[in-house]
């Protein structure tokens, strides 16, 4: 399974220089709706990464589906595949001073409320490689359809960065591959392949990448199909104790984000960022 | 394994009718000891429902199990093949008023306790379908042997009939296969094939229909060959944070009693078990 | 999977009269350094008996090891393959009085807590049988690699002589296996093959015993390869409710060796520990 690991770095290699912020005005975000079923689809080229910007269209787009009765439930997908979502932005985190890192964290948090507790049901459609930050928006989903034909990888990598993985991120991880395992690749930081994710627990299905966003809309139709209040509070108590425990109160979120300050403005973790971000840099000028 | 779920709404169109309580006086429970082993078999026809007598009738026979030193173990099942338990007698749920809800309630509860805290050893020897709480009192044992032949289902499927499986019901289930298989098949209140039971640690064994309950007492015979003593520690060590957080008080017993009743007695609850009723009785009149 | 506890006693039988303290003033566990990464080796023969004066070695071991700067990472083995650790000595709680219990104990304590809170990364090199306090040094750790031809078994089998296995013990045991594999096999006190404890989680590679150690070294290069501070404050992060519920507070330690002396002290207890001393007593007369 260490394999993976080795395929994530590749993957960052390739794809990190375009964990920067789509151009501000850009849709970042685009919402279809047809029968019944919202499609959340990511756009923001060339690797969807979570700036501030496609974080706050992340949350508007869920709170208008949450908001629209005739929505009973979300595909979350990106809208090319190759890329779920890289994660989030370093340019964001790197050279940040305490305000613009605050609320950058607050926008990181809502999104993960928004997807964690939404009481409609949400299906990821992972039609690309889903690093840190994309792996986070899968997991918090009620189900995930992944591509197996794409060489796609998945995980919580953060440790490779020198990053840590806070407890609302480890916790919905442990849920679905276990204790153990999530611990395992949480201090290795692995990215996982397709096969590996699957057998883990950490995706649910796999099809070909032409099909995931079908398929994904297809499972959701069997969520739709369960009386809906039963489904959501079914699903609230299952997820109850990890948001009491974490950021279910203003204390908790609060006390996240100073441990979240502490850590990404310190020196060591800001030159591990800079260090990485001019690695990448790098590879760009060469690719060129 | 969602086709499990299809397999759970055919068995309730099949046995739901019986869901009704046996005829009161009948005997619902029988219990013969023999070389240290108690087998309590549950039989009322057709189907074995948890109306109020056959749940007094169960909580007779553990304690009487219970109290026997005779006894060192119990093995527990149905007297005739086909139907494990179908679950809480629907009956006793509809239109029930608050005294005969509470009552009926209080018995399920204690039925819980008696089976998940019994410190002598209890295998099901689950020799027919058990969806709701008929699955309930499977998980609350030690060990699940099932009928791999009789294309007999397992679960928690309170969802597809609009209610909440508490608690309660809800951590024993992810303590065997994990919280997310637990969310997933809470969620969708799936019934699941004893192939896919067995595969992800609802049941621990499968033998043909005719060997469950020799099996069971096969492997009752292996924990009753631990020392009783550090065995039963053992177990009540591994179940207390389930039973402290639900039943084990009387504020929790009394909490859990308020939530089930402002449910039931709801009047979305009351329709859909209406409409489940009727429905029911319709097919049985075609069937006739 | 029950044959596991089958072989579990053929086990203590074979070498379970070793599990005598080895003669004081003996080296009782090497350390080697080499490249970064201490190999720590348990060598009491004949069986590594987790003696006082054994405890006390091993602490010793893990502390330098945790202050020494060019110690990266670290691989507890056993000097020699055939028993990786028998567990604890029983002569040192047989007969014992309130005084040399609490010491020993505490030993027991601060063993775990050296392998469980390590900062540096462990990983288990099991080149032989690891019953009970055997199998506790190896959950312990981070990483887990057994040899797959030496028929050696491994397992919490506390129940088996009529100990009960605390918290601190099932809870790692069950965050590797997950809790209802746990709950089963600390009741029955299985010894698993290394197939066995592959397949529930326990161990996580297996290899050729001659091939344990290297593996474990380069597995532990994996581990060292990540930046340490986030790998570290990961592994804390994931083990932070069982140490907080059990031995991370002064509170919790003496609570803990208030029922260890108050169960271990016990006629029972006592009278199991003698037969037990006594049978393998007659075997080994036998043998010679």
């Amino acid at each position: 399974m260490l394999t993976g690991r080795v395929a994530g770095q590749a993957i960052l290699g390739r794809y990190g220089a375009a964990a920067v912020a789509g151009a501000t005005g850009r849709t970042l975000v685009t919402t279809v709706v047809e029968g019944g079923q919202a499609r959340v689809a990511l756009d923001g080229p060339p690797a969807n990464a979570l700036s501030l910007e496609m974080l706050n269209a992340i949350n508007e787009a869920m709170k208008s589906a949450m908001a629209d009765d005739e929505v009973k439930g979300i595909v979350l997908t990106a809208a090319k595949p190759g890329i779920f979502c890289a994660g989030l932005d370093i340019t964001a985190m790197y050279g940040a001073d305490q305000e613009s890192a605050t609320v950058f964290w607050r926008a990181v948090q809502d999104a993960w409320l928004n997807m964690y507790t939404c009481p409609k049901p949400v299906v990821s459609a992972i039609n690309g490689h889903a690093p840190a930050g994309g792996c986070l928006l899968a997991i918090c989903t009620d189900h995930r359809v992944m591509g197996n034909d794409g060489g796609f990888a998945i995980g919580l990598n953060e440790t490779q960065l020198g990053i840590v993985a806070p407890p609302w991120f480890a916790r919905p991880y442990a849920d679905l591959m276990g204790q153990r395992n999530a611990e395992r690749h949480l201090c290795l930081g692995s990215m996982l392949s397709a096969d590996d994710a699957l057998a883990i627990g950490l995706v649910d299905d796999l099809v070909p990448t032409a099909d995931v966003v079908e398929t994904a809309h297809a499972t959701l139709a069997q969520y739709i199909a369960i009386p809906a209040q039963a489904r959501a509070m079914t699903k609230a108590m299952m997820r109850e104790a990890t948001v009491r425990a974490t950021l279910g109160t203003q204390e908790g979120r609060e006390a996240d984000l100073g441990r979240f300050l502490a850590l990404v403005l310190s020196d060591p973790v800001q030159a591990s960022l800079g260090k990485y971000l001019k690695a990448l840099s790098k590879r760009k000028s060469k690719s060129k």
